[in-house]
């Protein structure tokens, strides 16, 4: 049975994508050795490293001002590392606190200084996105989810402001072109826009690196991994080349552009599925909702598990939501074709009739 | 032409590992997906990450006293985080000193608290192990590097000691039998004896890791590691389940008795053959050399680019020495095959005939 992958993440790939992987863990590059089994600073894996960093610059129009990086960890590990190396004790830095990724960055930002809350949805359970920020006069840094993959939320418009914009794009990193030159520093875990889990993406404002005064332990400074163009240590080389053949295929396909006109194709189908049958209910707010991550329920919670059910007998994965949620999330990445979707929407309907 | 793959790490990989992970790259055990595309908490993962978790500690002979964790990051990432844990300002670590990366242990530590150096093999450039330790009385723990990747030595005896013991055995790991139980943490990157750059191993004795004291950031936190049974965020899915085939594929060869004695067959013949030929040096004392990387220098420095030479045109990769020290190194790990060493041993005679 053909599956359709819902994955909040680990998630989908583009089929390409998996082929070309597969076959350089036979033969890289036709020199006859697996990628797998390719020394980090050999000529082969510098071009790859290399290649990747210049599409990441080229899909977001930066120039040298920015330094792109492929680290180890995921996300959350940026989470610790951004106050690690930017926040230091007396010192403040501004948090958006908009879903349960932005609330794991702020709890570890509170280890090396103060937080400021800019703007919180927490009154309505992170249904919305709070669209005014209280922004103290001196802060080091605002930082922001521009996706909550959890709640379903997106900022669609980025907040002006004074200070150093610091964003986590994990869950919607290259799905729509934007002025990427407002941020002084870009992260994002790879396993949902841009391969496969284990490396996430750091572009920073290189200025904004070397004005760290703090002492950052080696490994976690990124001025450090500026200077060793990302081989400080050896990098997580398979993820890297996934996300380098993930970024070629973006590209090929007509790049931020057209990524965004496929999310919203996808989405909105999607959207009004859910709002034409009534069984479904959805909280969050209509020019808040994610083009990424569609969360909504059943308005009979008896009908969750039949309907979950009928999902699975489907060939559907990953449609059941975040375990402290519930309910239902239907991710649709760049790599989702809209065929997923729509397949999804014919049985939703199906499910509907059958159930009203 | 074969190739011959003598990296240090990222390092040769067996065969039948390299082909079950590109299979799996297709579709993971007949579920119709990649496991590049599977949720880290799915059943299908979580069966991964246990089964990788118990064939550690069958290999270890490690009872539930310990805990095995697949850590994001390189052992660089461990020489941190380690002492973030378990070392406060004001309290002292001991540290053996034998080689770079022992030595980049220490500088990350020296960010959280005192170092003392237990041991050091500087005055002869690192090339034997020390065979005594001055301990002080207190200290928070005692870190060792078991094998020395660059410099080409091991330790064949693992010192007694009072204090805690830490090792990194990023280059060693299941090469021999050790009572593991005398440790009280092991951590190994992945990309020599375990599978792919992209994840560490970090087997630790729950007991201490419940004793931490120290406010740590919660993604650093080998406490909360461990509650969270090494599922804290999305894990290096893929890396992992390289590592499982690996362990599988160790324990089907025959273990840890096997796996050295085919090192010990390998490393006998490498280091019988350069004694034999007087084109080549060593200064590595002879009790300490390295199962896993034998260092050599050619005696006449102007040979050497010749001789790198021949290896890449019979197809040997990774015979360079490390960029600062030079010369030669031959990385013998469990993947590589006796044939290889044969074939190099070979191409040395011939070339030592030609140029005597």
């Amino acid at each position: 049975m053909k599956k359709h992958n819902f994955n909040s993440g680990p998630s989908i790939l583009p089929a390409t994508v998996i082929a070309q992987a597969a076959a350089a863990l036979h033969d890289f590059d036709g020199i006859g050795l697996s990628i797998l089994e390719i020394g980090h600073r050999t000529d082969w894996f510098v071009a790859v490293i290399e290649e990747a960093k210049l599409l990441v610059k080229q899909l977001m129009q930066l120039n040298d001002d920015y330094e792109v990086l492929f680290l180890h960890g995921g996300a959350t590990t940026q989470f610790m590392q951004i106050p690690m190396n930017f926040l230091a004790p007396g010192e403040t830095a501004a948090y958006c606190d908009n879903g349960i990724w932005g609330n794991k960055a702020i709890q570890e930002a509170g280890y090396f200084g103060n937080v400021h809350v800019a703007a919180s949805s927490k009154d309505k359970n992170h249904t919305y996105i709070p669209k005014n920020l209280s922004l103290p006069e001196k802060a080091n840094y605002l930082h922001i989810t521009t996706n909550n993959t959890v709640e379903g939320t997106q900022w669609h418009e980025i907040p002006p402001t004074h200070l150093p914009l610091v964003a986590d794009m994990s869950s919607d990193i290259f799905s729509r072109p934007m002025d990427f030159k407002q941020f002084s520093f870009i992260y994002a875990g790879a396993q949902k826009n841009m391969g496969a889990a284990g490396v996430t993406l750091v572009v920073i404002k290189k200025e904004w690196a070397a004005s760290i005064q703090k002492q950052v332990p080696p490994i976690m400074c990124y001025q450090k991994h500026i200077e060793a163009k990302s081989l400080m240590n050896t990098p997580p080389v398979f993820a890297i080349y996934v996300a380098l053949l993930t970024l070629r295929w973006i590209i090929a396909e007509g790049g931020l552009t057209e990524m965004e006109r496929r999310s919203r194709q996808k989405a909105d189908l999607l959207y009004q599925t859910i709002d034409s049958l009534p069984i479904f209910i959805t909280s969050i707010a209509k020019e808040d909702r994610s083009l990424m991550n569609a969360v909504f329920f059943m308005k009979e919670e008896a009908l969750l598990q039949p309907f979950l059910k009928t999902c699975t007998d489907n060939g559907m994965i990953g449609v059941k939501g975040y375990r402290t949620v519930g309910g239902l999330r239907v991710s649709m990445y760049n790599a989702l074709p809209l065929e997923s979707v729509q397949v999804f929407c014919q049985l939703a309907q199906n499910f509907a009739h059958k159930h009203c």
